[in-house]
């Protein structure tokens, strides 16, 4: 085969090759980033569908303009402003996914070898998307608080083309950024200006403690130099990963060439997906489904915050604030691999964290997922987990 | 900006231009390849919603695997087996949208500058995903039975990647190839086993005339070289392109890398879209449905075909077989752009023909769409672009 330079540049998802064993209902899957399942809006969904007008049905069977359904956009630009993006400077394209804004934007940016900086740890499904087209992937380091500014400002010296980060809720760190750092970040990103950052904020709705929501607000509402960054989020998280359907906000000067881009990948996302994400918005559903998504996560999260501290004592790990991952290190001489081997034969899988390093370096640890799993289960699965490490340890 | 240099490549869709012409009710628009919104099988998607079982709702609101949902896979087997593909030798993936699967191909072979061979007229869509990869795009001519054999070998010595070709219903062309052209094309592909074929069959099952039904069987299915093919189709034209779903058939040695490919860019298709397809398919709706299709589709062929007799006598076409497009040749004399500059006014708007030209040139063509259009309407349609034509001939 005469496969093109970068085939050989792909990075799979680790996920990919457990995929029978995350679908598998015997299993207990602490491993993908997935919304539980029973927590779907199910019977909206259908009543959404009962009721809507047949002209609207016919719109969402129909193509579409490549940045979205217009009743969306509209939407989408009520809650951008509401949430404090200026939206005379940007403009919203809605993506299939948000995976595609990581693609349109790499594709916009990166030439074979260019450098893309991401944080160490990096969202997997990101990282494919960069190395796909070549980007050369440098991390840099992170503490409880979010980025090393030190080891940024080192990394900048590379020349890279934009820098990817998720300040909030990180996948797979747990963290969010304290409001001091992202100034501080924002103020060593503004002496390079032409450094796009990509802000992934796919998790910011889903916080469970009050006292983080001032932390946790998106850089671009209130950085000096806002057109240097792109936004992306997704309704994977708040409604469902199967319609496909993220969103990107980008600088004016971007857009067209970010439309175009789009454009050639699939010509439109999903009518029907956006036509229900409309509905479910404008019905008032969203907000309240949200609501009962932070309440259920939460629960979840204790759970598994609790039964770590009950079960696994020498495992250390910072107390995720939102989002889906808790990011634990494990006691020295407990190999990430061996666990998940060990672990998994018992009917327990996770992913491990060489797969979110930029260089797929062991680190010692991994990524727990508690939102796909009730309470009782996470306390199943945690004492299976801490079996594994005890007989590692042995 | 430091845009990367495929930027400079994009070639944007000439639809991007009149979308708003394109949708306003009031416009008689030749223009889109679009399916007719009335025609769309909203109360069986209705149904199949109503009665889907909640964990099957779940099934389709949830990621899935990166090649297509499981059931529907099996559906399209099932399919492609019958309609006498080896699926033994390849493997289905689930697009979104057969746009994908071009986007897809050009990424797995092609490095920039390499060089893609298209027939010329080309489709927009389709161009639009390979420039974007910076392939240098080469067409190659037609006649009435389908690709130049003498120029084919000419342009062959460029040393194409792959080669891109609609041998059924064409879009813009409205040509069918013969079965006999077919054979020779391989033939010679045959002593090119480098080369990839990309089938586009995005209209196969639309045919209008049962004595084509054996000049269309797709080359795929019967070709010695048959691994030497990859074949896309779409259900944008048999469900709703709305839905953004199509499918490739790749051969087992393109497979992974095709599959890690389209992980990098949405994850996943759609689930909910999916699994639509799949109830529509298992349900006997499809087949039905595509029935009627033909029926009322042939009826606006017909129209478009009487009425560019009665009113424009002195345009020349062949008369399509099938698929959504009459490519007609205006008189000497008319020029393209001006004639969609007249005939916009008076509220007709049409693609003009150098926009499927691989370099733009002017050819005189205009690509007329009849799948939207209603008899009655095409009628006065078509009196107005004569009206139009008459008017730059005086």
């Amino acid at each position: 085969m005469r496969f093109a330079k970068c085939v050989s540049a792909f990075r799979p998802s680790p996920i990919r090759g457990m995929m029978n064993a995350v679908i598998n209902p015997n299993v207990i899957s602490f491993a993908g980033g997935m919304p539980g399942n029973e927590l779907f809006p199910v019977e909206d969904v259908r009543e959404i569908i009962e009721k809507m007008p047949r002209k609207e049905m016919d719109t969402a069977l129909q193509y579409g303009p490549t940045d979205g359904l217009p009743r969306l956009l509209k939407d989408m630009n009520e809650w951008m402003t509401k949430k404090g993006f200026d939206m005379s400077k940007n403009r919203i394209i809605i993506t299939t996914g948000s995976t595609q804004a990581m693609s349109i934007v790499t594709k916009l940016f990166v030439d074979p070898h260019d450098v893309v900086l991401t944080e160490d740890p990096v969202f997997v499904g990101s990282a494919g998307a960069f190395c796909a087209y070549q980007a050369d992937i440098i991390g840099v380091k992170m503490d409880r608080e979010g980025i090393v500014i030190d080891d940024l400002e080192k990394k900048l010296a590379r020349n890279p083309k934009f820098i990817y980060m998720t300040p909030t809720f990180h996948n797979p760190a747990g963290l969010t950024y304290s409001r001091e750092r992202r100034e501080q970040f924002l103020e060593i990103m503004a002496k390079h200006p032409d450094v796009i950052i990509l802000e992934d904020d796919a998790y910011g709705e889903l916080y469970y403690d009050e006292d983080v929501k001032s932390e946790i607000i998106p850089m671009k509402t209130y950085a000096k130099n806002e057109n240097q960054i792109i936004y992306t989020s997704s309704f994977s998280k708040i409604f469902g990963p199967g319609l496909r359907i993220g969103w990107m906000i980008v600088p004016n000067e971007i857009y067209e060439a970010a439309e175009i881009c789009k454009q050639s990948m699939d010509a439109c996302t999903p009518q029907f997906s956006q036509m229900l994400a409309a509905e479910f918005i404008e019905s008032g559903r969203m907000e309240r489904y949200i609501e009962m998504l932070r309440k259920v996560y939460k629960e979840r999260r204790d759970a598994m915050v609790n039964c770590l501290h009950k079960y696994c004592p020498e495992v250390e790990f910072v107390t995720p604030q939102g989002g889906f991952f808790l990011w634990a290190k494990m006691p020295e001489g407990v190999d990430e691999k061996e666990l998940f081997t060990v672990c998994a034969e018992k009917g327990v899988v996770f992913v491990t964290g060489d797969a979110f390093n930029p260089e797929y370096k062991k680190n010692r640890y991994v990524r727990l997922s508690f939102s796909n799993t009730p309470p009782e289960v996470i306390e199943r699965g945690v004492k299976i987990l801490a079996e594994g490490i005890a007989s590692l340890r042995k």
